[in-house]
């Protein structure tokens, strides 16, 4: 089975093979271009538009290949997994297009438009206290109970498969890309897009976009080993995430660079999507085009043609408008 | 020269001729699909993303239709036209493409975003008080002073074909739609959209969607004859204009039904497009959505493969989210 093995590295074959399990069921997201937004950063901008995928976020990719990965026995008992963001409605959603159990372990503090979110896909809802390790507790027992699959958030080969699908669609629609811009946060995302780009095309420079609030990435590139989370308190709150240790290894091994982002800038970028763009993204998937404002970044890629990575769409957008106002 | 003769019936091919011509400068939008407004309708979707055009609506398509009309001689002296909103900066950008001077008439008291829009395009920006009667008078005196072309916002064939190239894109890519919703304000995107699909495929039903606080089409098609506008206080506020006399005999013809739609409705799709489509629609824009939103026409459609144009994407977030809660 491909990109479900373990302990082996994943190809592109296996990426390839994700892409089509999946073709079936996700949305192929339109690549959109803005010449406002071309013009303010000074680069040909591709946005890969993944906010319109199902469940508003890429994570439906990784979740229905994990799901569509499973053997008949296998998907008989379900799966789990602990998510309180858009991988607990992603799983929830691809497992009912498989007709299959799904369980979401979420936090009691859980939003109540993600708890209906999940509820309205058909899934199992188990709660627990908010803290890492009682979710990873409930998880357990819940897996110990149903005898059912967990599907890891980011830290598993078939995420990490499934997630890539977003970048081979883009390149193979957009030729000639100089660089991609995806936003990090446990890094499924991040190290699909590296292994579709760099399998490929080597010459394709990849930054990953982490907001300076949420800098474990970046302190662990650098590092060379996993760092601590220290702070969690960004305004992305997809991208609050630690680094797996299958995730760690692809970042550190092709990623270009990692590129810090002020507050500011991501609501600065996620206005510019709603106004200028006309689509609503959540502020972790306006990561990657907040790191091209006013940056260094903008300036080594004047000119470039460069893909964007816009991760997900789900936004309150009355929340926002007032936490914007107070950050602006 | 196709689609800028005067007096004759509309053609197809002139249609064609039309998309042809516009090809490189428009965006060929994308038609997006949305599972919760499928369950919400009970329809097959299929939005026709306006919103995306360049400059933020369908306007573009036939303003640029009209600038590249021109004969050399002609586009040398420029064009001009009298618009508060989006078809001036449609305008404006067209002209701006191909290197000919605009003129835009607008009222003193027209937002100053939409002057900053126009400004931005490079249009020369006249201002005149906020009466249909100064708008002419001040147009005319530019024609007169400039020798220019005057491009009316609707009421003239090459924006109608213009207008009509969105169809055209919406049924290739979608087989057997069974049903076609438009918003109808002068009627110049409607008119076009009736004869892309009529004369295509006449079992296609196209049905006009207009606001009941400006229902001057509706009272025309059921009277039979032009009448005159009596309110205009609709929260769609790019649907306030009379029909023409060039498009209402193209909507008297092959209109299957006009649809009324109150403000509620046309809010509460406004929402459902940026919450569950991510999308950024003007009010205006979602008037085609509204017209399903607990009706007969649902009803009616139930079940069908519905093609829905969205037609501008112009919306103040902010200001919205103040008119919307004070009309919930």
């Amino acid at each position: 089975m491909s990109c479900g093995g373990v302990g082996r590295k994943i190809s592109l074959d296996d990426l390839r093979a994700a892409h089509e399990r999946i073709r079936p069921y996700i949305h192929r997201t339109p690549i959109l271009t803005c010449r406002t937004l071309n013009e303010i950063t000074g680069c040909d901008l591709y946005f890969k538009c993944e906010n319109l995928q199902r469940t508003g976020a890429f994570k439906f990719r990784g979740a229905s290949n994990a799901v569509f990965s499973l053997t008949e026995e296998e998907a008989a008992h379900g799966v789990v997994t602990h998510s309180s963001g858009n991988h607990g409605a992603a799983l929830a959603s691809a497992a009912k297009t498989r007709s299959i159990p799904a369980t979401i372990v979420m936090p009691t503090n859980s939003p109540a438009v993600k708890k209906a979110a999940v509820r309205g896909y058909g899934a199992n809802l188990k709660f627990c206290a908010p803290t890492l390790q009682a979710r990873e507790e409930t998880a357990a027992a819940v897996l110990e109970e149903t005898g059912g699959v967990l599907v890891h958030p980011y830290d598993d080969e078939r995420i990490i498969c499934g997630q890539g699908t977003a970048a081979l669609e883009l390149l193979e629609e957009v030729p000639g890309l100089d660089a991609i811009l995806a936003p990090v946060g446990g890094a499924g995302l991040l190290s699909g897009t590296l292994l579709a780009a760099k399998l490929q095309c080597p010459k394709v420079r990849v930054y990953a976009c982490e907001p300076e609030f949420a800098d474990d990435a970046y302190r662990s590139w650098k590092a060379g080993a996993i760092q601590p989370v220290e702070r969690t308190d960004t305004i992305a709150d997809g991208l609050r995430t630690a680094l797996g240790t299958k995730t760690f290894p692809i970042v550190q091994q092709y990623v270009d660079s990692v590129v810090l982002v002020s507050e500011r800038r991501i609501v600065e970028a996620t206005w510019l999507l709603l106004e200028r763009a006309k689509s609503v993204v959540e502020p972790s998937g306006a990561v990657s085009l907040a790191a091209l404002l006013g940056s260094d970044l903008a300036c080594e890629l004047a000119g470039s043609k460069v893909g964007v990575i816009i991760s997900g769409g789900n936004l309150d957008v009355a929340s926002f408008l007032e936490t914007s106002s107070s950050l602006a």
